[in-house]
């Protein structure tokens, strides 16, 4: 027997013309682990973004109902030459009602109840999701829970990660994000030090207004100094940016490393001993990311994603990290959007500009039944 | 009692005036652990270069007996707050005859003897050395001892560090250098895989020469195919460049990430899952490094240098190290030096431009007696 229902596909052409399309899918019913989760919302995550319509142009591109059609630029076309022709569902994650399950026990146990899940495919009327990833949302809302994976679980993550490393505070760049926001929370309920750095004063008065000690606005003529005083104050010399292209890990690497030389008593050709560590976790900026010969050689720069990062953590880290999210759903971790849409509505030229340029506070939800 | 010599200081005044130049010296007897070494023998490094120079004009400054006056350009300058107005020694290595000791039983036993030395005072006709540094040098010439530190330790320590991480082969770029050689010999008698980058024909052929199996010249048209096989070949997702500067790092890890997404069966929007790391170890390019969005999210860029190395990988090993170096001084560990300068021929313009230019092959020696 199968289900049927709308989903959103996306399909880059290796000409350059990127569809993405509503069309009508069958779902096969769910075996095993499996669980159909009839899926109600749906956040747009950047991470979404670089497979929906990556850096194609939403300006100058094709609207029709339930349709756009746009062009790649190189050389992002090229980049992407494993995608070529194939026909891909999107959505990371999303909530909805548990309507047939595997047989395995825990697909069982969750028939009828309402779930956060992770199915890869969450742009769609159903999906198909693995029960060990799914969260009961118990009484919660499908909107309050649509959102309880990807951003609950980085921002702990990052948490869990400055710990592992010794670690007592954390700059973090494009901090006024709902992923910025959660990571506030996280840091004043654990203890650990947070330095935000934002580029407006609006947003500079949304995350004290949320109790931040150390937020730091980019455009403000004292940057470097207001940088520098809240790396000295919280010894923060480990953080996380989400924008990856330009020069902010260059400039937070620079304040780092400019406080660590004020403590030194001799100077030394090499720089500080002062080891400095950021992490790339996405690509807000797209263009290359800039590192100036201004820090000396003590410093890493990595990548960092959610996945690997379980996988290294393990079993039982993850499994903390989803019952922390899940008791605090509504509060430590929960989500704001700007508006609902449909996933017609998804696709018009309003809506997908709108979210598809990633601005603090313009987050949307997927709502597939209206 | 004291006794006197000539000294290289170089000086950077806050308006951007760089003065290097000979001067006498004072050198007090040594004490506890110190030795005096008379100097007979000291490379110039890229790393003296940066404490030396600089990127300092060298084209336009003024050249006198014994003396050079360059202008600092910014924003080396201001980057460099921590030196200004200060008077420093140069030089981090060489090997000279020890002419008094403290009391200490190291610094007693090497009286007389000829040692290879790591003072950072190296363009000195004198220097005061710390005796459990210092390597005895047997009948081997001041000359073959001259540089039996900084080369040697570095390019043993980049196959420690492979070792440490689990790596069976490294990437380098800028492989002819006189440390690349050394690279080379290492890895062949440790079985070690090495993936050399060169970009000269003749440079390919120097080191297959030395019996290298893998050489790729990033001038040739088909550079990117080259390294993607020679990574295939070896699994070298791991690797060291010296120049900083400019995309080669970039270039290295987009061919891994190429290698390693062809062996993938399934298209991923976040690039494969295999670990990249890189280490940049100089900057013989001071331009800043530019990573493109092109290898997902796997990859680590870490600086690194010697001495934080070595205080990490302990004593017993350092002190492995030191007796592999000693035992193949001449063979394995063996430097060339393309001309012989006094301190006072150093500071000529022909002299200072060339060796500044740090052209692979292009190394000097200075020999303060003459």
């Amino acid at each position: 027997m199968t289900t049927t229902g709308k989903q959103i596909f996306t399909t880059l052409d290796p000409n350059g013309a990127l569809t993405v399309e509503v069309a009508e899918s069958e779902f096969r019913d769910p075996t095993g682990n499996q669980v159909l989760v009839k899926m109600e919302a749906a956040p747009i995550n950047p991470s979404d973004l670089a497979l929906l319509f990556g850096p194609a142009d939403l300006e100058s591109a094709e609207y029709s109902d339930g349709k756009v059609v746009a062009q790649m630029p190189e050389p992002f076309l090229s980049g992407a030459k494993g995608r070529h022709g194939k026909r891909m569902p999107v959505g990371n994650e999303g909530a909805g009602t548990v309507v047939a399950a595997g047989d395995g026990e825990a697909a069982q146990a969750l028939i009828g109840q309402r779930v956060a899940c992770v199915p890869g495919t969450a742009f769609s009327q159903y999906a198909l999701a693995d029960a060990a990833m799914c969260l009961p949302l118990g009484d919660n809302s499908a909107e309050d829970g649509a959102s309880a994976f990807v951003n609950p679980m980085t921002a702990l993550g990052f948490v869990e990660t400055a710990k592992m490393e010794g670690q007592n505070a954390i700059v973090h760049s494009a901090a006024a994000s709902n992923l910025g926001q959660m990571l506030n929370r996280i840091c004043q309920e654990d203890g650990m030090g947070l330095v935000n750095i934002v580029r407006k004063q609006e947003q500079v008065d949304l995350l004290k207004g949320l109790g931040a000690s150390h937020v730091v606005n980019s455009s403000d003529d004292d940057f470097m100094h207001q940088l520098r005083s809240a790396i000295d104050e919280t010894d923060a010399y480990f953080g996380f940016d989400p924008i990856g292209g330009g020069k902010t890990v260059d400039t937070v690497f620079k304040a780092m490393e400019q406080v660590a030389v004020g403590k030194m008593s001799e100077y030394s050709r090499y720089g500080s001993n002062q080891q400095k560590k950021m992490y790339i976790y996405g690509r807000l900026d797209l263009g290359p990311t800039i590192l100036t010969p201004s820090y000396g050689f003590g410093w890493t720069l990595s990548g960092w994603l959610l996945t690997p990062f379980l996988q290294q953590a393990g079993m039982e880290t993850a499994a903390r990290m989803r019952k922390r999210v899940l008791d605090n759903i509504t509060t430590t971790f929960a989500s704001n959007y700007k508006r609902k849409v449909t996933l017609e509505e998804m696709l018009t030229k309003n809506a997908a500009t709108e979210y598809a340029a990633m601005k603090t506070g313009e987050k949307y939800l997927v709502t597939p039944w209206g």
